[in-house]
């Protein structure tokens, strides 16, 4: 029992084993639901927490709403030499990275640069657990996802994009891999949803009403209103090329044609994910990891004293995080069949 | 003679060809003089002023200063089947890439996927020439260039990234591609130069003085202080991407990497590029391009009246620009040889 916060500290194991029971018991295959156990134990333990434990409702919840397929087996198609398919069968997006990423690695290793197209996947997470594990093992990634309509781009006046995230993660000789992951949106939808949750107010200039008026009431923002682009009209220029890479070269769905009102309580969009992967070692003269090593160097000289992704990577230590009892008897309560 | 502004109506052919000779006459080759010949012409008819004839100045005085070498002949070397290397041979970044295009766009429709990765080039002018052809041949392509240290990535103190452009490139059936190209910098160089010359004063947030306190003079951000990137935190570690993606991958320089000071005149970033290009017809179901004039009718309903690169595209038809006497002077002056 954390005293101070009234939480209470459980190991990383427990909580992963809490979680696998509470996606199998919710319909996923023993795979699928190790695989989202791990992922979002992670988020919770790395702090992301609009990704960790907050997100059990939304994936119970879209489960026993039929919407996501948790028992989906994946496809794997390999269309040319660099070029990776995968069709999610309307399951995770995480389960359909795991069924393609040997070959996707291979596909780099071999030609020096592939991608793994994912089609009809549904993706609540981060995107930081799909990309870090490349440059662990020597190698660049960039993900996108897109998600569903809840940000309106420079110039339009409805909601089409979605959150549409871009992750990117290369190999520091000798130090935390450089790993970023943001919606380029204003916000991530997650943190919005806690603010509302914690009746937060935010920043001005993350997004506006349902009358299309700014506003800074995060309730406001998900009952009728809209997110906007970060970075203006070069965020905005971003966030549209994130929803014609992945919806176009994976032949899912487009933000704003996610349609989820046959299924209440869907929450997961039912779009794709991309991610392009390059082999380093192939460039001359060589070297990547030492030429990125003196680029944090250079950072830190200037007075940059961390760098995207250093704290997450010290959190790969932690074997414990603390939650609240209240969280922790309503995910028990997941791990019942629902009524 | 246009009377209102007394300016000249000049066709294209002719700038062309007064352009060539001026890049010729200072030390190009001729197939290099006549590639940025076209690149600042059509930079100029696009109203793209920035990299119009504007960048004469610059590049005549780079390459009378023998900072860089206008008769370089790039090397090309095919490092794996996604895999294509130039070494530019401290030529101009214009002639690495027509030197490895055909090779290159080869591996892509081989592939599905391909990187163009290029050395110990120059690079003063726009991304969108480059990466336009890709699309209107049926490919998506993105670009990324660092350049020199003149932009302050959050939470340091020194001026270390350059202003890093990132263009995209996609093709749209029956429109004009999908284009974009923006420094991720508040403000592209160029912009921040006409700027200065022109006495006006910028939008605040766009850079800082040489206390690094925020300024709205062009003349202090180019004297002594420098630019922020665009979009905060997002935007800053985009343009540490593109600093990592590109040196590191090319074993070119970063851009706080670029000393020009025992080349008095030198304007040009000696640095790196990369182009990735994706071959969509590899995807399932196929249609990327019917695919991408869907988002087009899906914006265009939401309101967006145009998107990134129509204004571009439609300019292509022109013949003639408007240029004033005095830089037609000034031009012509440059033909001769220096003393």
């Amino acid at each position: 029992m954390n005293v101070q916060s009234g939480a209470v500290d459980v190991s990383l194991e427990a909580l992963k084993g809490l979680l696998a029971r509470i996606f199998e018991t919710n319909g996923c295959s023993s795979p699928t639901a190790a695989i989202l156990a791990d992922n979002c134990a992670a988020a919770e333990a790395a702090g992301s927490l609009g990704h960790g434990v907050f997100r059990v409702d939304g994936y119970v919840s879209s489960l026993r709403s039929g919407w996501v397929d948790g028992a989906a087996v994946p496809e794997v198609r390999v269309k040319g030499a660099g070029y990776v398919f995968v069709d999610a069968k309307n399951g995770f997006a995480q389960a359909a990275l795991h069924a393609g990423r040997d070959v996707f690695v291979q596909r780099i290793r071999e030609t020096g640069i592939a991608i793994l197209s994912i089609r009809g996947s549904h993706h609540l997470a981060a995107l930081w657990p799909d990309v870090t594990p490349f440059a662990e093992e020597g190698l660049v990634a960039i993900s996108m996802v897109n998600s569903f309509g809840c940000s309106i781009p420079m110039g339009a006046k409805e909601p089409l994009l979605g959150t549409n995230p871009l992750a990117f993660a290369a190999p520091i000789k000798g130090a935390a891999p450089l790993v970023f992951d943001f919606a380029t949106t204003s916000m991530a939808n997650g943190d919005v949803q806690l603010a509302a949750r914690e009746g937060r107010m935010l920043p001005p200039g993350m997004g506006v009403d349902s009358n299309g008026e700014p506003t800074t009431d995060p309730k406001k923002i998900l009952n009728g209103g809209a997110l906007v682009p970060f970075g203006g009209h070069k965020g905005s220029a971003i966030s549209v090329m994130i929803e014609l890479m992945v919806a176009g070269l994976t032949g899912g769905k487009f933000s704003s044609e996610v349609d989820w009102s046959a299924h209440p309580g869907a929450q997961t969009p039912h779009t794709g994910q991309i991610i392009i992967g390059i082999d380093p070692s192939f460039s001359e003269p060589g070297g990547f990891s030492s030429r990125s090593s003196q680029l944090i160097g250079i950072l830190r000289e200037a007075g940059m004293e961390s760098y995207p992704g250093m704290r997450r990577w010290r959190s790969r230590g932690k074997t414990h995080v603390s939650i609240s009892p209240a969280i922790l008897e309503k995910l028990a309560g997941y791990t019942k069949e629902p009524k």
